[in-house]
């Protein structure tokens, strides 16, 4: 930086960037983030002062650019020092520019797709994701960004979901347990599990965090037609609909839908919730996409002349979501591993026949609050700038 | 019921009630949910049809009530045959009144308290809770709508939280671990942890789903001084900002706060994420209250002129938080075990000596998606109405 100085009318130091530009750094902000290891435990980035014993009003005595522009130094009228790393400070600029900046990196842009995106499937190799941390994060990265991967080569046995968990972080627990068996014999049925078409649906619908990330690994597949997965980008289907649409999709984003799961069999649960069928934020960007015939409650909270209108714009998005151009259909071999993002890819499963033997997946879900702390480190150890 | 039409100009079945009143119900909506095992897997509550196979202007042929007014049997055109019970429909009304009811039912009321609830501080016995279905049940309804129980009893040993963590549900795993200790000795100091006052904080405010209950187990208690828990209801002191300073409620209710952990030692972390400080529903109810010094960022999403009414703002929630009409101070003894609302109690720790002795806690968490599955489970075992 150029030059600091006090500006007591608006309460900040201005800052002269060597670059050129000024930004304005308000005093009590800076009392709060003063960065010396009375105020701040920088191992864990903790901040230290307590909130109740600011001085709202508090001025500095003094700040100046210090070490040839490299830090800001403000000395506080009790004597009190703090400096401040210019790079740092750069972070934090409070303009408008900067904010938006923030707001633009703080979730990365989804890519979006359609059908068009079988014929370039991003995969990944699984002993490499294990062994392999660039590989890990290449894997994450497309998981955020395109929100579904095709792993390869993983053993056909039971366990490889954790494995790859554990190198992501862990296991979201649910009351099904850390993972799902999901096996169809052909003899002795299992009654939980259908062989008809499921549908597209998010899972685990009825929870309030939902899992954010799925991963279904294939161990024995089905010889007969059919058991085909299908995959679709609903978030890339929600913006068809607001474009085509926009009833529909005003509907689908201001009704609340209920979602539960009542199973009287150990282990007995009865779980419950509300959400938006589409999701968006104060941005108008879409955020979350939840739906699923086998969880949607048959409460319906609209008045009653409100619910025709409902169900055109559920099938109207229905149609969108099944349409070719959005859906791709693949069926897994053993030894595959499809992980996507549960929060917008919607899953399917098509009708197949009990007489092509045994089906047997294995399925479990890592958090995104925890995959997105493992992208953050590993950025950091690999030093990738994105 | 009574009587059961068809009224072709909304679409909808008239169902005249036995006790009086008119209720309608779609057609779409009707054969979307018909309850015969063709269409609906009763054991897990799922419904079997799905959304593309509707047909959206389906009317029935024939309606009627049967069974003495237990139910009413509906006839489609292709002869498909609906049977729905009458209570079955009852709790399915459309009415603003049903709906409203309904909306009330969802989540319970809370019942707000200041320091007077000290002198009635809700208990719990720790074996009883181990055992007795209905102890727990109970337990798990105070948490729910005061926010704080006090368990007794406790075994002074490690692994009594997950004792009680795996009779609710399971524990939330966190990249802390399943549990966490808090020790401090007075020789070998943990440096991860201070002795001096924390400041009421919720904890782990980086995550997006944050831990919804949170069980504070006290092994072993320092002798010196402080060392004391105070708990706040946050509900509480924000429906008093509200009240005294709308535009500082505003403020905190609409400016998004970035909270965050960084950790270069194992378990290695980066975990971020940004809340109102005080959330409110649709309704203008106040939902979660986020807050914390350690873990708030140093980066503030707000123009530069709007950063000290933030922390006017700040400023002014916590002095409603620590006013003492609001505050209990507690010191857990030996065999005591804290379990509240992390969503809803802000919790503190006064500063205490190393001189007297080791402090020992054991912390731990578990999800409200799985504690309320439970208290659903529970209450209709037990046959509680509410």
């Amino acid at each position: 930086m150029e030059r600091a100085k006090l500006d007591s009318s608006s309460e900040t130091v201005e800052v002269e960037w060597s670059a050129g530009g000024v930004d304005r750094f308000p005093y009590i902000w800076l009392r709060d983030n003063c960065q010396c290891s009375e105020c701040f435990q920088a191992d864990l980035n903790k901040r230290l002062v307590l909130t109740s014993e600011l001085d709202l009003d508090v001025a500095p005595a003094h700040a100046a650019a210090r070490d040839r522009g490299n830090s800001l130094h403000v000395t506080w009228p009790d004597g009190h020092q703090s400096r401040y790393d210019w790079q740092w400070l750069r972070d934090r600029c409070f303009s408008t520019q900067a904010r938006a900046d923030r707001e633009r990196r703080w979730r990365r842009k989804k890519q979006l797709w359609g059908a068009e995106l079988f014929t370039n499937l991003p995969t990944a190799d699984f002993p490499a994701l294990l062994t392999d941390d660039r590989a890990l994060y290449d894997f994450l990265f497309l998981l955020d960004t395109i929100g579904l991967v095709l792993v390869q080569n993983v053993p056909r046995q039971v366990g490889q979901f954790q494995e790859l968990a554990n190198r992501v972080a862990f296991p979201k627990m649910t009351f099904l347990g850390a993972e799902q068996m999901l096996k169809v014999k052909p003899i002795h049925g299992n009654f939980l599990l259908s062989t008809a078409p499921l549908g597209l649906h998010t899972d685990l619908a009825y929870y309030n965090y939902l899992p954010g990330v799925q991963m279904m690994h294939c161990i024995k597949q089905t010889e007969s037609d059919g058991g085909a997965s299908e995959l679709v980008d609903a978030f890339n289907a929600a913006y068809q609909l607001k474009e085509e649409n926009p009833d529909a999709f005003k509907l689908l984003t201001t009704v609340k839908v209920n979602f539960h799961r009542i199973g009287k069999a150990e282990p007995k649960h009865h779980m419950r919730e509300r959400h938006h069928i589409i999701s968006v934020s104060d941005q108008g960007e879409v955020q979350k996409v939840v739906c699923g015939k086998h969880s949607r409650d048959s409460v319906l909270d609209v008045p009653v002349d409100q619910v025709k209108p409902f169900y055109r714009a559920m099938r109207a998005f229905d149609t969108i979501l099944s349409n070719p151009r959005n859906c791709i259909r693949y069926k897994m071999k053993e030894g595959d591993m499809l992980a996507f993002d549960n929060l917008r890819i919607l899953h399917d499963r098509t009708a197949f026949s009990m007489s092509g033997g045994e089906r047997h997946l294995q399925v479990g879900y890592v958090d995104w609050d925890e995959t997105y702390s493992r992208m953050r480190v590993l950025q950091a150890e690999l030093g990738i700038q994105e």
